[in-house]
């Protein structure tokens, strides 16, 4: 067959009405948090309706642990440090006086979390400083290909939440940039999440501590130190946005009070539409149940207050998602 | 005519080469500088060389004062610090006593670039903080609408270079990111820099002080201050470039000592092909010409004596540019 015009045009006549028909979120029962993220991406990407957004404005933030894979029983770069002190205690002596190190080997995480998780951030500081930014990534890459979950018994960059895999692909098919901006170090996420969710390395906002520059012999090398740590949790969530991407998001997703000052950045008196979604982990079965309980990471208790009140979507995990993980 | 698919063929074939022989750097004269910029652009995007490099690792980073536009009598940051320390002088009484303010109120310049511009990163500080981002940008939009160049009689943000304009628009439209590195703010900088560069925020990497976020009651807001001041000039420069681009750039255009460590950091055994280009200010009748001499500000003596090892390409603006600025 010869594709004349006449043709193209009726293949075209036939395909268009298929491809808009084409669910982008498959993984997602009908409900309204669904109807929520496809109404909005709708409304914001016509130029004909009054809500339309121009590309460049298009920013969704979105949270890494809780919101795009799980922070049960410890959120991953936890389990990466406390892999890693096992692994370096020999070399460490001095570790013997360090009581939050003491607390994480002898799995005891409640003082880890106190103070704002400040144990926890104290844990990735010493496991992530003292070395070059490429020997961080080549040791986060190697837990990665050898660690498996407690729980799921699967390498931990494989427990990625299909639903939210489905949302950074229509977001992005849509003209919308999408930004992790989460409490996990920045060069801990960038091993993976080009790879794993399709972030390239300079839309990750994570945790971060001074790099210092130096030219040696065999080229230029950054070596990560404890100094001026910066926590991307709670406020510093749109501090970071703000120093980082430097415009408003207009779509934020999250999953703990540690988002909540992101998603009032990104809804409340933004001269455009916004979208804000928590995600609440219901499914005790398929994942992890948990809010206000202390023991879990991801306290969800102020931000789901007020969902109502600013408009938050609620995601229940249970309900809401069809799949849970990414095959 | 009914345009079948043989004459759809037909004008492709006619087009194609037209469009590759179109000069897309016209403000560039004959020389080894534009054959440089244009050959790296070629090799890297052709699929078939084996310099190919794909697009997501295309990071190209510029230097903004002097490389962009320039930065004599005084980097523009600079112009407008004074111009709002002249303004709000009536409402401190207690800068009389700070030294580095009554040098620049003097316009005694000197005790301000000492110490690696101590000085001046001291009066950007004071008039960049103490207020919200908004309220900022509200000062530097004022600014720019009203102050002119003193050489040049215009408005300082319509004295950007035609043929840097030009090679930012090239590389993207080859697939390019570009990112401004500088030493100037990210606030200061942000107000202008998709207007003029077509350079979004996000790809805005300026010198920043810490930011407070505040739920206000009409929204959110980012209150400036000057903790945590980080420079980005010097070792700054690629050590930003961890923090928010992550991954090293392929091509870096600077003009001073202070883009030395970005040059190293983008030329030196890195895994890809790269382009390291100094634009070497030698033209005092249409602009300026300096380089070590220690009255101008962007002294350039260290990385242009490194220039020949380290093949980086000197733009001699003189006789490499047809023409300076855009129009």
């Amino acid at each position: 067959m010869k594709l004349t015009p006449h043709i193209l045009t009726l293949l075209l006549a036939w395909a268009l009405p298929c491809l808009a028909l084409a669910d982008p979120l498959p993984s997602w029962n009908s409900g309204a948090a669904k109807q929520a993220i496809l109404h909005f991406v709708q409304k914001t990407t016509d130029p004909d309706s009054k809500d339309f957004v121009p590309p460049q404005e298009r920013i969704a933030v979105f949270d890494n642990d809780g919101t795009l894979w799980p922070e049960n029983p410890l959120p991953f770069q936890i389990a990466f440090s406390i892999d890693e002190l096992r692994r370096q205690l020999p070399e460490h002596p001095e570790w013997k006086d360090d009581k939050f190190i003491q607390s994480a080997l002898a799995g005891d995480m409640a003082p880890l979390l106190a103070d704002h998780y400040k144990g926890l951030f104290h844990l990735v500081a010493v496991t992530g400083s003292g070395m070059t930014t490429a020997a961080f990534a080549a040791r986060v890459k190697d837990w990665l290909a050898t660690a498996q979950h407690p729980k799921f018994a699967m390498p931990y960059d494989q427990l990625t939440y299909q639903p939210m895999q489905e949302v950074l692909a229509y977001l992005r098919s849509n003209g919308f940039k999408t930004f992790l901006v989460s409490g996990g170090g920045s060069d801990f996420m960038r091993v993976f999440s080009e790879r794993v969710y399709g972030i390239v390395p300079e839309q990750v906002l994570g945790s971060h501590a001074a790099v210092v520059y130096e030219l040696k012999t065999n080229g230029p090398a950054l070596l990560k130190t404890m100094n001026n740590l910066c926590m991307v949790d709670g406020p510093g969530k749109p501090e970071a946005i703000h120093q980082f991407i430097g415009r408003r998001p207009i779509a934020c997703f999250g999953n703990s009070d540690g988002d909540k000052a992101m998603l009032e950045y990104t809804t409340i008196s933004n001269p455009h539409p916004s979208l804000g979604i928590i995600v609440h982990h219901t499914d005790s079965e398929r994942e992890y149940a948990y809010d206000a309980d202390a023991k879990s990471s991801g306290k969800l208790v102020a931000a789901l207050a007020e969902a109502l009140k600013r408009n938050w979507i609620v995601v229940d995990m249970k309900t809401d998602w069809s799949t849970i993980f990414t095959k």
